[in-house]
């Protein structure tokens, strides 16, 4: 079961959408339909994968006209497959039609991203790794997207520059090296932040560890390296595989013992599910 | 050559995106970089494709900060190979840090449309079929979306429910007929836009043809269904290929004599573009 | 009966002109007004014309105070005689007071414009012309002034620079000749989209239709020249008188047989329609 | 020589009525004028009238694209006759074009505005009494607008509700009487604020004067009922007439000896003056 | 009993707040607390004071959610003593503890500055002098914090530079004198505004008289100085001592009979009311 | 040197400042002084304290005319004394005189602030103890506040909910204890994050180490409960004393050995620190 969804920006999210949608009014649908017609539908998987927006999508139809209803019949989280039917969606005809693309390019879109997360959850079962995502988001919708990534099962990195410190090799060289680098963060972060640090050997991994890196990153390490680097390690600091994961075999990842394996793809690289809405 | 971007929305959405991703400040940066240290650096293709959104990362920085400088060495809409470099970026080091995901993430999320829409063109060269876009883009990235697709050698389908009529099914339904349905559109709709009309057969296209429609979709049909359509209807209208295009062999629907092929996977089934920045 | 009315702005540009009427408080009526008092009214026309904006007046005072109801008693788009009663409202008196101007200000401006298209219209009646607007409309208030329009019986030109084609002469100059100007949109504007070439003769018109325009404009044409330049086209394009027309006798122009007669001073020559609250 | 105009939210007024007019974007323009292209032209006077507005119409262009400039050639609020050049325009021919119907429809607008009320103003010149607007104005515009009238010559009514104080029949009947609203204004309003009351008779001025009032105005009243009203308030009050003063012979209102009339006409019964952009 | 308040963007305001404590997500909250908990509770006074704000704080709650809802004990402007029940707060636990802090933080810098203005008011009771407020107020909290006097029992002075007017020395020095500076005010102005002048002695207050003045302030001087200076003016004008009143014996300076004190320290100045929220 | 400041929403904040403070335009200024004057003056502190915002007053004044320029003479976080010259300003004289009153407000606001925090800094030199804020900002102003704080040689505590774990008493509660608390917490968020949890007693303290907490926080504990409690946790987390600490002997608090001190009063019981605009 999903974590809940908040997100004080999601209203303006949703008006922005329909306005760049909708434009000057939907004048195919205000000329054909009759002002009073109620239509009843469903919106159906018409693939299978995770779904993941239905409160976004209900959302839309919400703020368009808070006459139409969108009933979920299945959380978001839930594995769904081709034919299901996801909500009952009821309400005037005009505002149904004129609010689906919106609803459905959003929902499509997070069911998507829980979807790619999903498989890449799944394919490390029984590790003790945990999955999570980057800032490698769409901008505008990075919360909608951790939420669907959460929804996938997977963990969220930080969300901004400003919620987690991660000191990457131009912070080091700028610096003049690792622990001047983590004794300038400490100084100026809040002490409610860990301090993660980007390390690309051992030398550089036990200068973070004695500057007191809370997390060291692995980044584009072989297996072997990584491997070694998590034995060397020891629980001294949580470790996060990183570099291209997207395209790696994350349980052979997960095997070296890392906590964590950030994919940037998750989230930059997905397929709409495909979600259509049907009238009855 | 791509044509000219113009989008009056452009600097909300890169205000917008660069607060979603600094939040209260770039803590790291801050930390480590000196306020007066200067970087220098390029953009480097990764992989292969079309590069597109090159004026939209300059503006990034530019909007962060005026100092720093990014040369674009192609043109959006040019292919590169793995290795190319993409433009120069020169200035203050915080602002290139601090704005670089920001402008990456729109840089390769347009890419990769401009380079799947390049593939799509390509594979249909020589025929006088023009592939499309459609309304399945990301909520407030629509523009730009469209732009990309432009940059791989697509046209544009409609960019809003107002400045483009189609007529659906429901439209049909609930108006009571195509010939309906066409009539109240044109009572409410501005005289400068034509009317398209969905159809799934060649008596709906018949009733299109009589009311007087400008474009006939050929909705979901099959490749003999196109190729008979298109001959029945002889160039009274334009003609749209349209149902899951992302999945089909475009070149045997080009070849059925459409004037247009429509495909939502476009712009909602894209792998961005590996871009990076790396710095000298 | 006129067409409805979408708008996704309108809400916006209630809250700021209320904003901009209020200011940091009704001052007058906060002290004399007691908080629980309450008011009933009409909406009286004191002086004959076509009424238009009931809802937009209706929504103004659900925005500041959602007790108060506005219940119209006739339709946008009805003819109304001096004295008549055209709604009835009914709510806290604060609030009835505070909103009264915004909502008249509306109100009276959308139903001077109705109150002049009919005019227009009913000049021409018998004809096959049809009256339709600019883009000559207040900055901030289009939409509603467009709708203004469609309720006075005419029809709407393009609604802003995206969703219409218009070749003006600087274009044609600028492209070296109509017939490029035409190959030059054509290639980046939607398929959806009309294509429409301002000419000021026949051999403008010839190349006009030549390359394919769709409709053609007559600009500052002579009733001769117009009655001409319509027999020429014989159906080719539509047509479209233009040139100062708020101050022609449109059945003259009307009689020359062109399709459309666009006038700008429907919406910018206008005297709003004298409109009171009458509290009982 | 007009007053400064100063607006603080003046650059969203232009964003937005630029957004308004542009949509996703200018394409005939896009099309056919080359990006390096420049032009050079001027702002013609089509009519004679009382110019205003062209910083407002400088900013449009400023706002769009900052290598476009606008030099005035006249100042708000000169007389201006037919074929007068008003301003030079020069820039990116593309920007010019773009922008173009947005400058003019503020520049024609806020000029109909300052002649008509030039016209007032010269109608009782050699009497004592001073035109003023009133909050008749257009959503949106008020600031511009009332700018615009002191270019004619007026003089200003209060902005908006909380930074003037005007006790109506209705406030009056709601507080039980004149002396006892007046009293409630006074205990909640700034005391840097007149209190201006309206009247109806000379009882109820005298109970005006008696409360208080720094200004009375005389609603609806005959030329003979002013006349005495001025005569018996006799320099103790401020006098305002009201009421359809667009109808009346001002002079004649003037000569009654009121020190304002104020006139909602001037702003919502107005006829944009002829102002046209001609190339080079 | 206070009087009311009407502030159009407390809305705006309180999203802004909400968004700035919030972030992404109480992620706290959100982990620990059930969906369906809910929970009762009360405002507590941990101090003396006058409370002031109650009905914004059920605002900050309402917008954040519907379903919480506040239900005040006492009323704006209420003195309150250690350990009083100011309201009662029933609601979503989730909901009222993510709004906590935001709610607290207006309310009791409210209540602080209402404190305060009591204790000012209290010290020249029996006095016929009434204290105001200045524009030295947070930025972004003007019209809330000039209402909190208002509950504190104080007045308010002008709310901005366009509802007041107030000629202080680089006025005069610039426009050549007091009675030029108010020719020139007088000829810009709306009649409907006063016009207060700054002065430091009997020759600018005699200026300031002649040039028809309205209110006089007597800036730091000398409580004889301020004696004499009523005195002479003998009610021609209004009175207003100002500058560093905060400091100053407010009794003595009201029993030199000026007719406002004006103190910046009601607002710049404030230790924000000890006030909590208490489950049970 | 105090760090550096990144705020991206402060134009937003200057420019709503602005229009608050300016209303729809300064009359007096307009009206006195010439457009064309030129002013040169100094910030002058009027009293000692330590200064902050320098950066913020300049931002006010560019945006609001960027023909002003303040030069500061020291810098953010320096220790003044009465008398002392901060900043030079030079510019036209409208502007600096219409936007003095927004730039003094802020800059007093956090110049108050700072001077509060090296006060309370200063009362533990020595110690190895750091002075931290809260959330008790002002709604709208947290981030330039807690710059502030960091001027004044404080550190910052979580800006929002979002970038920091605080579990308290209500979420212990009901979560059924500290363990299932951490516990959650740690599966919703980012691993970036410490996790800080509230205690009041020793047995807290235990289960809350067990737990896994980074930081605990204690709660209104005495002198003697503090010392207790950092002894037994011996270092096993990082220790925060919290509650009224704004009353308390800060020495004392300090030697108890806790890491951090966090003090609502530092933000919320501010005197502005007086600085005033001196002309020349």
């Amino acid at each position: 079961m999903p974590e809940a969804l908040y997100f004080n920006g999601l209203d303006d999210l949703i008006r922005n959408a329909l306005a760049e949608d909708i434009g000057t009014g939907d004048i195919t649908t205000l000329s054909c339909i009759p002002e009073d017609a109620v239509s009843t539908g469903v919106l159906l998987a018409k693939d299978e994968g995770v779904v993941c927006g239905l409160s976004v999508a209900a959302r839309v139809f919400a703020l368009l006209d808070p006459h139409v209803t969108l009933t979920p019949r299945v959380e978001d989280g839930a594995a769904v497959a081709k034919g299901d039917i996801l909500a009952d969606i009821q309400g005037p005809s005009r505002s149904v039609l004129t609010g689906e693309r919106t609803a459905l390019n959003l929902l499509q879109r997070l069911s998507g991203i829980a979807t790619r997360t999903r498989l890449a959850v799944d394919s490390i079962s029984g590790t003790k790794t945990k999955i999570v995502d980057t800032r490698k988001t769409t901008p505008g919708l990075r919360v909608l997207e951790k939420y669907a990534v959460r929804c996938g099962g997977g963990g969220n990195h930080r969300f901004n520059l400003s919620d987690g410190i991660l000191i990457k090799d131009n912070h080091i060289v700028a610096a003049g090296g690792i622990t001047e680098a983590v004794r300038r963060v400490r100084r100026l972060a809040p002490h409610t932040l860990k301090i993660e640090v980007e390390t690309e050997n051992l030398a550089q991994i036990d200068e973070a560890l004695a500057a007191g890196a809370d997390i060291i990153m692995l980044d584009n390490m072989s297996l072997e390296e990584m491997r070694k680097a998590v034995a060397h390690i020891a629980g001294r600091a949580l470790t996060e595989a990183s570099g291209n994961m997207g395209d790696k075999d994350l349980r052979q990842v997960a095997e070296t013992g890392v906590d964590f394996i950030s994919i940037g793809a998750l989230t930059n690289a997905v397929r709409a599910l495909d979600i259509s809405l049907r009238f009855r």
